[in-house]
């Protein structure tokens, strides 16, 4: 694994142990899937960081530094990027300093292992997703009920859980994007009020005319197909969700099939799962 | 300022950029008067950290040692002495790995300037704390609600903020609990939805028998008296909130008096505040 650290515009070894991403979460951060060195959905992700960086009020680090960072450190490989952005080095207290610098840290990750082909096993995580509208929708670094949902559970056979806000919606995976198909329409709740919006899911909505919807429990169990997608994994079908038991369903298929085409960085994942 | 950084046992000298407090906000912090080298209130902060560590199942490092350290960083000095404790390095993903190591920083920072003799000036912030009870009452460092709220004003006549829940309830300022006289009884909103049960807080609930009471903005507004506390600052008498206007109140003063002399950390703070 390969990492740059940046302040401003120069170069460091180490961490500031004063920096505030460690002191209080105080940043975003964004994982892409890399393909022969490049990152399809760059934009889409950088966008996502300009977003929140308006609503934390962090500066955006330059922008073509930041990508010719990333590939030279990415060197041609198929991989994982991950950009954190943190407000920087501060003193004690919740103030941003005037003069604190934001920091970057990219790092280059290995893909994970290729999805089960038959599909996920997801469970229900017990712990609800606090409602917080100011947050709601960034890939902010204040990820403590992530942490406690994904400590649910420790049997290797369930690949990821659902989570429900503390409004009873159900809004995500712990790190993943959640769709069902209800009546041959195609459903994804909304994430103005908790939750990650995902680049995965914003390119699997306009592929699919999904609309979000306000979904519960039941909803998601009577539902005729689901999946789970993300910016590094792609599109996710469940097989299983506690007793509940799909079908691979052929637009999910169909759906994974366009991804390889339109983003071939996703392509080797499809065929690994289908193999 | 002067720090140490452990990682189990051992003393290192740099953060690791894969720690999880950096990536996920995934810790616990206390932050602690000193005085002449020692902290009085040690024990208090203490528990809460095994409370908090206990909540997210974060191992706790050994208490003499991290007290000896403390000692020897404190080197005899008034000062504020802050511990961070993190899950420790790991790789992506929120699973906390097998193999995390806790690390543990400690740093000493300069007390703070006295608080204003003639007591602080309030606002109201517009940000809700969203209601999580899985992390309330915890100092745990997914801190970008107090950052938002605190980043609200910048008028340096007003020195602290006022927070409510999602729920309307009062909860604190953006970094001390509140209380609040009526009817000749002292009131504190409790922390079971969302805020951080402070040292302090504890501290001056058993000195002057107050109750946990949700209290509304106009319980506040309407109160005889109020203050604010840490454990930082002691006791802060509350002159304004808004158009507000609060006289000096004797019992205030009277719980200052009576923690300069149970603490003596905090005479500093008490006979400073009233030159």
């Amino acid at each position: 694994m390969s990492r740059r650290i940046l302040i401003g515009d120069r170069r460091v070894d180490t961490i500031d142990p004063a920096d505030r991403g460690l002191a209080y979460g105080d940043g975003l951060f964004e994982t892409m899937r890399a393909h022969r060195g490049a990152v399809p959905w760059w934009d889409a992700h950088w966008a996502r960081l300009v977003r929140g960086a308006g609503r934390l009020r962090l500066p955006v680090p330059d922008p073509a530094r930041t990508k010719q960072e990333a590939e030279a450190l990415l060197d041609g490989r198929d991989a994982v990027l991950k950009l954190l952005l943190t407000r920087g080095a501060g003193g004690r207290g919740y103030a941003p300093p005037e003069s604190a610098e934001p920091m970057l840290v990219l790092s280059v990750h290995d893909l994970p292992p290729a999805s089960p082909a038959e599909g996920l096993s997801l469970c229900w995580c017990d712990i609800r997703l606090a409602v917080q509208p100011a947050l709601a929708g960034l890939k902010h670094s204040n990820r403590l009920e992530q942490v406690l949902a994904r400590m649910e559970w420790d049997d290797p056979a369930i690949h990821e859980g659902l989570v429900r806000s503390s409004e009873g919606d159900v809004v995500c995976a712990t790190a993943a994007n959640l769709f069902i198909l209800r009546d041959g329409s195609w459903h994804t709740p909304p994430l103005d009020r908790c939750g990650v919006a995902g680049v995965c899911r914003a390119w699997a909505m306009e592929a699919l005319g999904a609309v979000e919807t306000r979904l519960d429990v039941t909803d998601v169990e009577t539902a005729e197909a689901i999946f789970l997608c993300n910016a590094v994994r792609g599109i996710l079908p469940v097989a299983r969700l506690g007793a509940r038991c799909w079908a691979p369903h052929p637009q999910i298929s169909a759906l994974q099939a366009r991804l390889a085409v339109e983003v071939p960085a996703f392509a080797a994942a499809f065929t690994m799962e289908r193999s």
